[in-house]
């Protein structure tokens, strides 16, 4: 196996979280591009903004009134994509027009009262607030036995479908555990079932011994470009402990966590000397639904950028119809990832 | 079931071809949108245009030059994720990190000799004539025993990463089947197993009968929106034969297609009134690996437009990390593209 060479020849690999393949081509990153080139919002936003339903002391839509919060704050969100009073029910004709009610609570937390400010211009401590309240959050939604599943999740910049600048992330909790989650429960219980530890610890060891696609790693987490990455920056954080959720982080694993997330975000944001947009977002054990001992706790970045500030990697007609694709390898990604600065461009 | 209220419960719905669910939020849609909006590309194209690499007469970046073509035309990518000459070799570290090596062929389909039109804008002849070249190529790559899946495909519009607007669409050939396709043919496998027919013969009758969610109808093809769709607006054509792939087209169905065709993407110009972004595909039989009597010909329309010519759905956090979500139901996407004449804007 040891000619088989990643790094030239079109092939696809196998996501071992889900099952899934991307194709890979790694000799087509000469391809011109005359396409779309994405339009950059201007990045001088006041810290403090009177339309903004995010900032301090403002109203929103539902007629509340945001307090005057100085670290993180959340609050349910004004037009929510699930409902909490839906009844269950189903509909099933003939097994072809099958679908199921979905009750859900979504909320939103604000990350800073700053309106200008984004995650990689945070001090860590503030950073380590925000994963405080993620795992506040956590432990008392899961209290409402009828939540199966709580995603926590970012989406950053307009070109993620950020619908407002100020610095924010959303948590989504469902009535059933959505499908990516189902696919990744099975997997890493089918690798438990033979191996009696944990998918994730397996795969980090190996990485950690390769060291090829590691782009940070602290006393408690690693930072790598998974070997099946998709998006071309593709990340994902792993804790090094098998912890099935963010329920058992400790003090000391909040603030890694915190540290992780500012390093790689200030590196994204070095790439391409921009506001780096992402959709990022947690993975973890199902809640109120049996035990997950084979679950590990992780969290994947999106980012669709390629090749600029302006360009992005396109998932579409092939993609869509038959397979992912990508250009740049995964070990191409972690090693221009791995040599960016660890001090924001704008501070330098 | 008859009380099960699918316009206005959030729920999730079953995709039958891949087993895969969708989340539906209908009460959703007076969201407010300050997010990102589409800038516009100018539609004054010329119908020549000496730079571009598909016009007649051109010289392309390998060297060949376009011959003086007056319906459609086919060649090899000159920038191909795929490549023909790639030894067939695969990788497995501890099942942990696992890649194949995939060998493929990609072309590019120019639909038009005019730069400045596009499908809606072409006569049903022409596009006839472009339906029979899928055939045809279709055909003669089958003859490759390597090649086991062909897949068809156009993105229209700079936002689906087109990255040249002259009027044109891809083949990507592979000599493994792609993830899409492993699945519509095993939830197809098991429907004719048990049922004797295919999944989307039992489907068609059902939605004929309903007709809630059919867009339009000719002797031999039915476009409507699945009941399962993600995009806003994404449809479906199927065949009313059950023919496995566009080998067995008749003529007269070259012509039912092109006319399907044409209707289809005239309504979605006419929506937003703006030239319809899109990826579209067919899904077939795989080739060269055994029989496939369950396949039945379909071909997929994904369009991201949500609300206007400039502001379309993201499929971004929860989206990536959890599921697939929409906020318009299936049945409001038909009713409005039944609505929309059979005309262009541009010639009323
Ligand atoms: O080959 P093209 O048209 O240059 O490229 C386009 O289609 C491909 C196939 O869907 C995608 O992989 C690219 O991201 C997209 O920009
Ligand atoms: O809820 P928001 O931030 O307005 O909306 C954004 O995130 C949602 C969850 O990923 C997506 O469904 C929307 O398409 C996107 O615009």
């Amino acid at each position: 196996s040891n000619t088989f060479d990643l790094d030239s020849n079109p092939h696809t690999r196998l996501n071992i979280l889900t099952g899934e393949w991307v194709l890979v081509s790694p000799h087509r990153t000469k391809r011109p591009w005359q396409g779309k080139v994405e339009e950059l919002s201007p990045d001088n936003r006041p810290e403090y903004d009177p339309k903004c339903y995010l900032c301090p002391g403002n109203d929103r839509a539902d007629g509340d009134v945001n307090p005057a919060y100085s670290e993180s704050f959340v609050f349910k969100n004004d037009f929510s994509a699930l409902l909490d009073d839906t009844p269950l029910a189903s509909f099933n004709e003939a097994d072809l027009l099958v679908a199921n009610n979905q009750k859900g609570l979504c909320k939103v937390i604000s990350f800073s009262p700053k309106h200008n400010i984004t995650l990689p211009e945070m001090k860590v401590a503030d950073i380590a607030s925000v994963v405080a309240l993620w795992q506040k959050e956590f432990n008392s939604l899961s209290e409402n036995q009828w939540i199966k599943y709580i995603q926590i999740f970012e989406n950053k910049g307009e070109i993620m479908g950020c619908s407002n600048p100020h610095p924010h992330g959303q948590i989504w909790s469902l009535s059933d555990i959505p499908a990516e989650l189902l696919k990744e429960t099975e997997r890493q219980k089918n690798y438990y079932a033979v191996h009696r530890k944990s998918l994730l610890s397996a795969y980090l060891q190996l990485e950690l011994e390769i060291q090829e696609r590691v782009v940070y790693e602290n006393d408690h987490f690693v930072v790598l470009v998974p070997f099946w990455a998709v998006w071309p920056y593709e990340t994902i954080i792993i804790s090094k402990r098998h912890l099935t959720s963010i329920k058992y982080f400790t003090e000391a694993e909040i603030k890694s966590l915190a540290d992780a997330i500012k390093i790689l975000t200030v590196k994204y944001d070095n790439l391409f000397e921009t506001s780096f947009p992402y959709s990022a977002g947690m993975h973890q054990a199902p809640v109120n639904s049996g035990d997950y001992p084979e679950w590990h706790w992780h969290m994947h970045f999106y980012p669709p950028l390629l090749r600029s500030a302006t360009v992005k990697k396109f998932m579409v007609g092939y993609e869509m119809l038959a397979s992912p694709q990508r250009d740049i390898t995964a070990e191409f990604a972690a090693k221009k990832l791995r040599e960016m600065p660890q001090v924001h461009y704008k501070v330098k």
